[in-house]
């Protein structure tokens, strides 16, 4: 199936990247070269995470410079879920970030590398006991969802003798225009405290006046992978009001909010997505007038994740065969949804290129080799022909990539290595099926003789 | 929000069958007691996946019995993929079934457990070179699912000096009115030669010419969770007219064919699916006449994964809390889409139960502890009113359950625990978060000091 690419360019508009492009997975990484990637799959095997740390450091003062300008006190705590790897959580936190943590699993692996109690916030809406007694006995930030969360953390408190920081989750019921798997701050989620239910001034009432809760903040998150400043400035108007209740009818003074992370990146060539600078200031619009009116100035915590690491990964893979159809031409690799979900989860677009080819660009569907019909990792995408043995490179896989893997039709899962300057470091060894067989066991009766 | 019972069974029909079974967790995995499974969840931690040992037998018997009335030479090859738990693996090989495996993963653990090479069919469409070594070596039947998958098994045969067996799974364009997702057999699925395609009468000739393949079989593989008997029947007709045009073109006998699986179970309370009785003999009715015109009986393959093995298992979650907002009620649970990914990805119906409460009977939506918006396990539900500590059992999670679970947010990966007459026996530990962090490794001037 070998149509004019002058239709197809026009058809599919910017997926015509790689007929004009000679390095075209450059743009993406920065400066991974052809034989770079190349010597990496050979020594750490394919398919292969690779980060460029430079890049995370990049886009974390980028991030933080753009609300230092507006904000004398910013804190930008790691949303740790993008991407756990312990080298990258750890080349953040030198870069002075905290890390925002949903589960005692994220909380542990955080205190492991040094992130202080006090720079972690845990935001879940389903706590277990012993996930708030570790959060509150190492002085976490404890973040809450309900008002059972409050009565619960309270009674943990209260049992340890230590005063646990709390702040709200409110739900500001703002539409992040983003995909419903991850639209978090709309009045149908389960997530926080409905800012119009009068539940909310009840429980900073409550948690004021408890005496093992200490009140430090409110916090708000509207969803994730946003690309337009606008939700983020609706929502900073819906708190500041809160926040002058909060004063005017509790007495309560914040040390801080948190206007949460949701900021994305790019996924399309030519993309157009808000930049921090663009929401720093739109936020500070309304919070600064507003923080003066009120008379005290509160630390501006805020979470990315994906911004940070998103579009630093690359997820490299191997062809294994190049397979016409009358109906659609495949590029069968040697991953797929196991390593990589978000294409078939939330119908996500990544870049996909193949690597040092140039010729013969024709329309293909990109298939994993998981064993399902919905296992294609690019859909209609215009590429140079590969060969056998060829690779090609899932861009923006930094986050929400590796987190997410399974060992789904028993693959191995890739090894991951972070590149920064001209050195290239293995930051996780490739998994093996040992991985997947340890901890079985094989009842003796059933066990093979 | 409490509405009126009566009114809200009306609107949601199936919903309503915990009001009116005492026990009703029971009717899912035969005879777990409450008692039974407070105490293994006790002893191994919650979340906990549970296998019904007996129930998988039975519907082996059932789905192997049904074929074997109508043909005297039925293999059944267990679709590994859709629970590989060694211990499940290992029931299902002692109860006389072949493995049918998507990966080198999938056939070195069939391999450990003694499955034999000719009992396991090699499925996939990307193998890769290491892959095509051991299953040509270890005698593993290779299913070809393109022109270039054949060329390179030859290959890989040829130089190995060792025959390879294999069959060629063709794509019929047969619509199971399945999930787009699953649905595996349509005329722009990755998998498989079209039949409409004359390339594979081609690939017929050639594989049957060269000196290193035996063409043994044909397969085909039409989606999973079909519910209804036609589209088998459909599929039978499509085969059979091919099968005479292989002997009468080429002079191939096949040893086999492979009808695949498919073969749906109820996920609804009272939902009505075919039974294996229902396609053998329909699809009997098609092939036994067709063999006798034909003058020879292949050897019948059957692939069912979900139906020998989905309804056996159950996940066993604790209740966080009942958080209760103006909009929507909420079951906070410990567990979520890493652990059952089905609801999320495949918008899929698992039937929830409270255990050991029948009061105060409420809509709710069962919440996962992921952080995000889509991990909601049940939408909708009638269910009791649980308190925080109750558990819950979602049901028919025995297949494609553990298979795809992940470690997403840092959360420990359960045990499974498989249940035979009255012995509950650990067939997988529980993992924990060293698991995770284990092979990780921080550069030195990242370390934490």
């Amino acid at each position: 199936m070998l149509l004019s690419i002058m239709v197809l360019a026009f058809m599919f508009g910017g997926e015509s990247v790689t007929m004009d492009k000679p390095d075209p997975y450059h743009d993406a990484t920065g400066r991974f070269s052809h034989d770079q990637l190349v010597s990496l799959v050979r020594e750490h095997g394919s398919p292969l995470y690779v980060y460029d740390g430079d890049l995370i450091n990049k886009k974390y003062d980028l991030f933080y410079g753009a609300y230092k300008k507006h904000f004398d006190d910013v804190q930008v705590l790691y949303a740790v879920k993008a991407n756990t790897n312990m080298a990258i959580m750890s080349l953040l936190k030198q870069r002075g970030a905290g890390a925002e943590c949903i589960s005692g699993g994220e909380i542990t692996t955080a205190l492991k590398l040094g992130y202080e109690g006090k720079q972690i916030l845990f935001t879940s809406s389903a706590k277990t006991t012993a996930e708030l007694e570790l959060a509150i006995s190492q002085g976490v930030v404890i973040n809450l969802d309900s008002m059972e969360d409050l009565a619960h953390a309270g009674e943990v408190a209260a049992r340890l003798q230590k005063k646990a920081h709390i702040s709200f989750r409110i739900n500001p019921d703002v539409d992040p225009h983003t995909h419903k798997h991850i639209a978090t701050g709309h009045k149908f989620s389960k997530f926080g405290i409905l800012l119009e239910d009068d539940q909310i001034m009840h429980a900073y009432k409550l948690a004021h006046e408890h005496p093992w809760l200490e009140v430090w903040g409110l916090h708000s998150h509207i969803g994730s992978q946003i690309t337009d400043w606008t939700p983020f400035q609706q929502n900073a108007r819906v708190l500041v009001h809160f926040i002058a209740r909060l004063k005017d009818e509790l007495g309560i003074q914040l040390k801080f909010i948190d206007l949460g992370g949701g900021l994305g990146i790019p996924y399309h060539d030519g993309q157009k997505t808000a930049s921090p600078e663009d929401v720093a200031q739109n936020v500070a619009e309304v919070l600064r007038p507003a923080f003066e009116k009120l008379g005290y100035m509160p630390s501006i915590w805020l979470e990315p994740g994906r911004f940070l690491v998103g579009d630093s990964g690359i997820l490299l893979a191997t062809v294994i065969s190049v397979k016409d159809t009358p109906y659609t031409d495949f590029i069968n690799v040697d991953t797929g949804f196991n390593h990589l979900v978000r294409p078939i989860l939330y119908e996500a677009y990544h870049r996909i290129r193949v690597l040092n080819r140039k010729d013969d660009i024709r329309l293909f569907d990109v298939a994993g080799n998981i064993c399902e019909t919905g296992d294609i990792l690019g859909h209609n995408r215009l590429l140079p022909t590969p060969k056998a043995g060829d690779m090609i490179a899932i861009l923006d896989a930094g986050a929400y990539g590796y987190t997410m893997a399974s060992m789904y039709n028993s693959f191995a899962l890739p090894a991951e290595i972070l590149v920064r300057g001209d050195q290239a470091t293995l930051i996780r060894e490739r998994k093996t099926l040992d991985d997947l067989l340890e901890g079985q066991i094989i009842p003796a009766d059933l066990a093979p003789q």
